[in-house]
């Protein structure tokens, strides 16, 4: 296809810190390979955001900034944060201030996360099976809604309070977005997971949306666990789950757990979404910034590439998405005990792209 | 030991639903072995309480009860609960009139659960290496406060709050307990797990109490995990855990994973402990009722007899708790493939107590 025909996708990138520099530059190189001569070319816009630069100017994302970031079609975010323990900034504040405001600036209502144990990956389970499943986390409320307060702090009569925030808008959206998933897998199946045994009033409202919502999805299977439940499957049965639908806590942990358990979260990508294209979607590895590698070429940078072919899913370039996704295949089955540079693996996926 | 001597212990055993009387059943032959001639005697009261109970009469702690448990010295629980689907009782109606409102009315806020990889048991993980460590999960508030409600039910407007409540006096008294647990412990190391990255007001609230409380114990090593991240090294390193201080919710979670990676919930103990001993403690296996393999003697009684163990430490009795937990380890080293009925497994421990 001549370049006059290719589509330019105005991409935001947000390398941050640590190894997000390393890990976003691989993923840049593939997205460039991937579409070379294609239907789409990138223009690409740097945005110096993360701790490092608030540490530099005491900016997180200021509201000029956030606008710019509303104008591109989608943002290819690395990694923020520093050291665990490292007091040079206030424990959490760039992860509030800068990656969940983009999330819920931005209505990034489907936290898309895949798991996938790739042949070639060792597992921590001894037989995980085949396991293949998606998770949709929901992204914009939830106890991540930023509510809560403390009374009396520091004294003994202290009171500290964390408020989830659930709505029939906010679980219905997320939840009709993992039934249209579903529906497209092979397996169709659908796994609520709560813990409405307790959470008695949130969880009320997502299984009687996922009861509402099922009706419109005939084709597709659902079920329940409990989040205790759930992690006890994600290590005794992992290749149960097709499609999770959760809220956003409870997917923060279940996520995790399953990228433990197929190789790790070094190759765990993800994608923050908004299905209603109001504002760009973002997309990111689940990885975090891991200051302690940094700058040596040792980090994995296959998370990273693999969210951006959940950035061209999105955008509509299945095809490439799929060929990003068959050459990362074949480079981790042939992997074995190589050590090779963060450069050199994405040469090597750049190279594998058919 | 003659029998004038032995102190009598009155227990209320609540043996509940399904598969709950026949693993109680065991833990009380466990318990009355293990005393048998020493400085213990059982007295036994039992109470019909569970979702049978409910289905029967539309009883499920009336006061008058609650108030007789409160006499006993401690309370041996089995499981309740109908299967998961049964529409026969509103869900998790039973869980919180009867099981968590005794954990709240009798102040149990110290929910232990060890978790320990026998010799001669199957973990799902494949290197799994030495594990042992306890849980000191909170058990009177947090999520688990029963606050929150619900405005425009069934409506496209409906918003749903669930409200985790943390008082410096809930947080303190049980962090100071896991802090002296560790302590007791050979490697004296403890980790706070929360999520105060996003959890801002109880997560610096527990942070704050764990570096408070430190200061008492010099010896106690200390550090803090992201509840997330917790998962993830549960099944990538499990050993590096001592003991862990969490909230309700995370404790919840993360007590069905290490009970997973573990050998299951069928080998998992749990005591629910009020340390001021205002009111009796409470034992009970972390596994639920299971009605569709109850009454047939296949459940496993393990977990009931190590609660049972668990019940024997809390009143003193060290050496016969003991006891039990080397029985136990000498009959899990030599099950193999063995199948028993649940009395037959009791008969073994039994037998195996010294
Ligand atoms: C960094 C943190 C705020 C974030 C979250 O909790 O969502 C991370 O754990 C993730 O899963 O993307
Ligand atoms: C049955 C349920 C209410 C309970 C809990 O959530 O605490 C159970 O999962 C447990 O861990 O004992």
């Amino acid at each position: 296809m001549s370049e006059e025909q290719s589509k330019v996708i105005s991409l935001a990138v947000i390398p941050g810190d640590g190894i997000g520099p390393e890990v976003t530059a691989e993923a840049v190189k593939v997205l460039n390979k991937v579409t070379a001569g294609g239907p789409a070319r990138f223009d690409l816009t740097e945005y110096e955001l993360g701790a490092e630069h608030w540490l530099a100017t005491g900016e997180t994302l200021p509201d000029k900034t956030l606008d710019a970031l509303k104008g591109h079609d989608a943002i290819l975010f690395g990694a923020v944060g520093v050291a665990p323990g490292d007091t040079s900034m206030p424990s959490g504040l760039i992860e509030r201030e800068l990656l969940l405001k983009l999330r819920f600036s931005l209505d990034h209502y489907v936290n898309l996360r895949p798991s996938k144990l790739y042949t070639g990956v060792d597992s921590p389970l001894a037989n995980p099976g085949d396991v293949d499943f998606i998770v949709v986390r929901e992204g914009t409320e939830g106890p991540y809604a930023g509510n809560g307060g403390v009374l009396r702090e520091g004294t003994p009569q202290e009171i500290a309070t964390e408020v989830s925030l659930n709505t029939a808008y906010g679980v219905e959206r997320v939840v009709r977005d993992a039934f249209r998933r579903a529906s497209q897998r092979p397996r169709r199946k659908l796994t609520l997971v709560h813990k409405h045994n307790v959470l008695v009033n949130a969880g009320r409202l997502w299984k009687r949306t996922v009861e509402k919502v099922a009706a419109e999805f005939p084709e597709v299977t659902h079920d329940y666990l409990h989040v205790d439940a759930a992690t006890i499957f994600m290590v005794s049965d992992p290749s149960r789950f097709d499609v999770i639908v959760t809220d956003n806590l409870f997917g923060d942990i279940i996520t995790d757990l399953a990228a433990a358990i197929t190789g790790g979260i070094g190759l765990a990508a993800s994608g923050n979404i908004n299905m209603d294209r109001t504002y760009p979607s973002m997309f990111e590895p689940v990885h975090g910034s891991a200051p302690d590698i940094a700058g040596q070429q040792k980090a994995d940078p296959t998370a990273a590439i693999l969210s951006a072919a959940l950035l061209l899913e999105h955008l509509g370039f299945d095809d490439e998405a799929a060929r990003i996704q068959q050459a990362v295949a074949a480079d981790l089955a042939n992997r074995g005990g190589k050590r090779r540079t963060t450069a050199e693996v994405g040469d090597a996926i750049a190279a594998a792209v058919s």
